[in-house]
């Protein structure tokens, strides 16, 4: 097949848990080699989540198209090992609290002798520099900080955690995007860089219209559950047999939904008549809708409106969602064969290239499956590999 | 100053509203020569959101980095000169439905023959192939359509929009990174292709352990609030004056949490043993938890547990999160001189680049402001320019 994005850029991993494991998870699906470093014992996802025969189906998802080495970075060899692994690479990432690197002796200094090529990015829970830089970091209080979970929820719920852990995998994905950036700039002559992405600041720019909004007002948002705040008609609607979703952005895509449900005259009717009377008078407007779509099913409805330019579809469970012939078409749900833990489904590539689709070219290893060839391939010899082993520096 | 990482690189920039945008700006932030496209009129967020003396900082705040030109594409001279500027490009980005950049002319075909090095990054709502390929997407409906609603919320909620349009920023997001790995594969000799992102798919791959679980199980998530599905102790607790968002991730963390708030011997109590029973007896222990965090207040609470290593915070509103002295020291709330507006207030870069700090180049660009120039630049003589404008094909 034709050579990935990234083929031929070998990433060195640090990570554990969810954001640093899925930044590193990116950078293998868009064709780079990624060797996991875990210490002995693995990485804690792999004894979290559901499981098949004791395999974690979570893990599984989230490190695809790595190779996983085992070392013992409290012991001075293991730490020598990855100096090796260092010289050779083009990304190093890493997870850990900001300091801790340095405290392992990979100073920026330091990492800039053993490879003045290397791009070293991190992903933490508040940035490295600030008053928070050394607090522990967790998802539940990046959307607490970053005013994330004011904005969701209703009046009634108060501030509300979002249910994916969200600021991991935004902060994940930030990274990723800083490691490619990074890689571009240094083969265009630019140089080797350090990058990283927190938590709590990715999440804050995610806060679209909101962040702009409060930034003007100096007020905050209201939570308005699945009503829109300054939108009507928009939200949940009853069909005969189920609700359907309904978002007409604009003037136009109003008249047309008005026309479909056989109600074209109702922005006539002085309640209705601008976005302005349609939100004071939301309740019976929505009433007034829900009567005329009481006419035919959710299924039909769906159909109609979307015909009609109308946003619109159903709220799916999860595993609706998943079994979604959408989904199917888009190749969102891959069952990957794992050698010794049978076939695993996980979700697939959200990013689609026309020339060199991505593929899992590697199941989720074992843990250090990959230490004697990695080690190999860096230049240990088999006697060495075995002394590291004996000592326990490698697993 | 040291060039960025995308300097050199010219995007050609046909999306409009919220998702292309945000991909867009992106690239316009990592150093690439953005050429934003508009028709006459303008994208219509430029009348969205919260304004200063009519100018909108929502608009300001997800176009930095641009330059526009106003160009009339339903005229064929618009295409022409659509043409002429997609031949100097690197990278064209649109987020119309599928097909429509095919039906004004540009189909892949005609595309690679305009400029055989050119990457082509679309954002839509479900993917350009499948059943829905051809619906209209919305925000909203995305986030119906994916699962996530079922994920977020209560069980006394039903299912529940979050608050920001995260699809629109996730799918973005995606795309920038696909645009910047296309971008790399194409400098390192492999070939410029399509790249593209959905709102449905971009967020159905940030369901983390949700969609591994459902996976396995065939059972979906019950959403559980701002309580963890599957840990105990974990939420908000009440101090003297105010909520303290806690989440002990592991074991040790939680005898931490017990010992600093004086409870060290609470997990001999068989009700706390583990955490089956800390889950089956939650209530109890977050009485006995909120009880010893009583005796101090919020802001106490939180310097003593994050210095014992447990990750607990506030619970902030977007104007709190947006005056912390965490997002000021890491430039989270930038100040731009836009000239004609005064000073707008907007969201810093959540990548941090230690060589190459990311700046705005230039702040929003007027519409059409740049029309001339970038025509001048195209090789279009003031002649034709003249002719152009008066032809209403460039405003």
């Amino acid at each position: 097949m034709t050579a990935l994005p990234l083929s031929g850029v070998r990433v060195i991993d640090l990570t554990r848990i969810l954001s640093g494991p899925f930044c590193a998870m990116i950078l293998g699906d868009l064709g780079a080699d990624v060797i996991k470093i875990e210490a002995p014992g693995g990485d804690h996802v792999r004894g979290q989540g559901e499981k098949v025969d004791g395999f974690s189906w979570y893990f599984a998802s989230f490190n695809r198209n790595k190779r996983s080495v085992v070392l013992d970075l409290r012991k001075p060899e293991g730490l020598a090992v990855l100096e090796r692994l260092l010289a050779d690479a083009d990304i190093l990432t890493e997870n850990f609290r900001p300091g801790v690197l340095s405290e392992m002796g990979f100073t920026p200094e330091r990492l800039a002798q053993i490879n003045p090529r290397l791009i070293v990015v991190s992903v933490n829970g508040y940035g490295s520099t600030g008053p928070y830089a050394d607090r522990p970091a967790f998802d539940f209080i990046a959307q607490a900080m970053s005013g994330y979970m004011t904005t969701n929820g209703r009046p009634d719920t108060g501030p509300l955690r979002t249910g994916p852990p969200l600021t991991d995998l935004v902060a994940g994905l930030y990274a990723a995007l800083g490691a490619v950036a990074a890689l571009t700039g240094r083969d265009r002559g630019g140089p080797a860089q350090r990058v990283e992405a927190s938590m709590m600041m990715s999440t804050m720019s995610m806060l679209a219209y909101l962040s702009a909004n409060a930034l003007v007002t100096g007020r905050d948002p209201v939570p308005t559950g699945n009503d829109h705040p300054i939108a009507s008609p928009y939200g949940l609607f009853r069909a005969q047999d189920g609700d359907i979703a309904i978002a007409p952005s604009t003037l136009p895509i109003v008249k047309r939904l008005l026309a479909e449900i056989g109600l074209p005259d109702l922005l006539s009717d002085p309640r209705f008549a601008d976005n302005a009377a349609r939100l004071a008078n939301r309740p019976a407007l929505n009433a007034l809708i829900d009567a005329a779509l009481a006419q035919d099913t959710q299924e039909n409805w769906i159909a109609r409106l979307n015909a009609a330019g109308v946003p619109c579809g159903r709220v799916q469970t999860l595993t609706e969602a998943l079994a979604d012939p959408q989904v199917a078409a888009q190749d969102m749900v891959l069952e990957v064969p794992h050698p010794g833990h049978g076939t695993v489904k996980m979700v697939g590539f959200p990013v689609k290239f026309s020339e060199t689709p991505l593929q899992v070219r590697h199941p989720a290893p074992d843990l250090g499956a990959h230490s004697d060839e990695v080690l190999a391939e860096a230049g240990f010899d088999p006697t060495r590999i075995a002394e590291l082993r004996a000592a326990g520096v490698i697993g």
